[in-house]
């Protein structure tokens, strides 16, 4: 059998304790739908790397070295998760700009989700802990994701599939593993980034299939008050493709119109 | 030759790929001067390191385990850097509060400063990179730790000793590897790190100290401005001691009485 996790290249399950992606969190990672062996919205996700990547002077290894690396962990359907790091060193903060990256590339099974999620929608609560600011990295996918685990480990319910997320201002930025996108008045919109949150590659097609559909969306500070005042509210990741939000607090919505149409955009695309 | 690492209590270099402290930064670690094999000022390292965890739910091995394992790794002179992370697990944010955490105990030798930098004093700089703001687990030495390894990479002018770091509002918070102490007028003040920051031992310590000494010490909002008024200014963590700052742009200190009286209280703990 294949192995299923590579660490540069070669069949493995450690890296060395020495990684400053342990020490600090020093590096970026994409999570990839892989359906068939093809990696779903690849150039989005390698772009993303990169520029996430460049946003931390770091390294990253060539497209081809990883698509090839990919193929070989998921033959079939898998979710597949790509880490590059800065690589091990000994103590300090302090980097050599030359220095190898480390890069995991490892294959997890597909998460098993009710088909009717889709179409019925999904129950979202707000989560307390605030997310910080810092226009440095915001947007990017980095290592330090501790706001994700502890916003995470705010709800046990299994029927709240996801947890919204503000920032100091009160501006919706992002769910905990998922991008947002409100829509009323036929028009769309999704957080700015600037500042913190992350940007996902499917948010990004999304945001092409807006475009190309000449529905206008808007990229803003989107106060969160107006989550309940959508017509629509759905949510975005590479595993989900998109997620109608049915329920929030008292508030329930039925499946809207450009939800669907960006659903059937990105299956047609996948498929 | 006794192994210089330890994971889990045994000998090695590596640690699972699929660990959290790799994949969110899900940890918190200390960095431990030890001293022919005494671990100086472990108490409160200990304690950091148990409440830091407790801010994450994360569970923190036995005293008595960590100071077995420091002893093993270091006999002698060394600076051991102990990690406890949230463990090996699946995808995902969530995660089980009972599942077994991972340590790393590794040494590394102890860097070569020149002696008369605790006398002559240190040039500092402000880096640009701006703290953000995190009340969830500010003061804790999590794993998240990107900012500090940018505002570390603004310098790399050898003189240039530490990069003093402010939040949002121009508040002076630490330095990249430091705590900061300001005096003037006879009085203490450290800054207020219920924000952002990491709590030291070392300062928490000095705040004994200067309790003991009587020398009056606030925690408190310190605006950036205050460091050119100061009369005496000196940065804090467990390797160095306490070092007084001697220059910051166009202002230079001597080494003032209070820095003094610290680093001799230090000294003699530690002897």
């Amino acid at each position: 059998m294949a192995s299923t996790i590579l660490v540069n290249g070669s069949p493995g399950e450690s890296i060395s304790a020495l990684d400053r992606g342990l020490a600090y969190g020093d590096g970026v990672f994409r999570t990839v739908r892989v359906k068939r062996g093809r990696a779903l919205n690849w150039p989005r996700h390698y772009d993303r790397l990169r520029s996430d990547a460049a946003l931390l002077s770091l390294r990253v290894p060539e497209e081809r070295t990883l698509v090839t690396e990919i193929a070989s962990v998921a033959p079939g359907d898998a979710v597949v998760k790509v880490i590059v790091t800065r690589g091990a060193s000994g103590r300090g903060y302090a980097f050599d700009r030359t220095a190898p990256s480390t890069r995991v590339v490892a294959a997890f099974p597909v998460p098993a989700h009710a088909e009717a999620v889709a179409i019925d929608g999904v129950r979202v609560r707000r989560c307390d802990l605030v997310l910080s600011r810092q226009p440095r990295y915001a947007g990017a996918k980095t290592l330090n994701r501790l706001e994700n685990v502890l916003a995470r480990a705010e709800w046990s319910d299994p029927e709240v599939a996801e947890g919204l997320l503000a920032d100091e201002d009160g501006l919706l930025i992002e769910g905990t593993v998922t991008n947002v996108f409100v829509v009323r008045g036929g028009r769309a919109a999704t957080p700015d980034l600037s500042r913190c949150g992350v940007t996902g590659a499917q948010r990004e097609r999304v945001r092409d299939f807006l475009a190309r559909e000449r529905i206008p969306c808007e990229v803003r500070d989107i106060p969160f008050a107006e989550v309940l005042e959508a017509d629509e509210l759905f949510l975005t990741n590479s595993l989900i493709g998109a997620w109608p939000v049915a329920c929030h607090g008292g508030r329930r919505w039925a499946r809207g119109e450009i939800t669907r149409r960006i659903q059937a955009l990105i299956e047609a695309e996948d498929a």
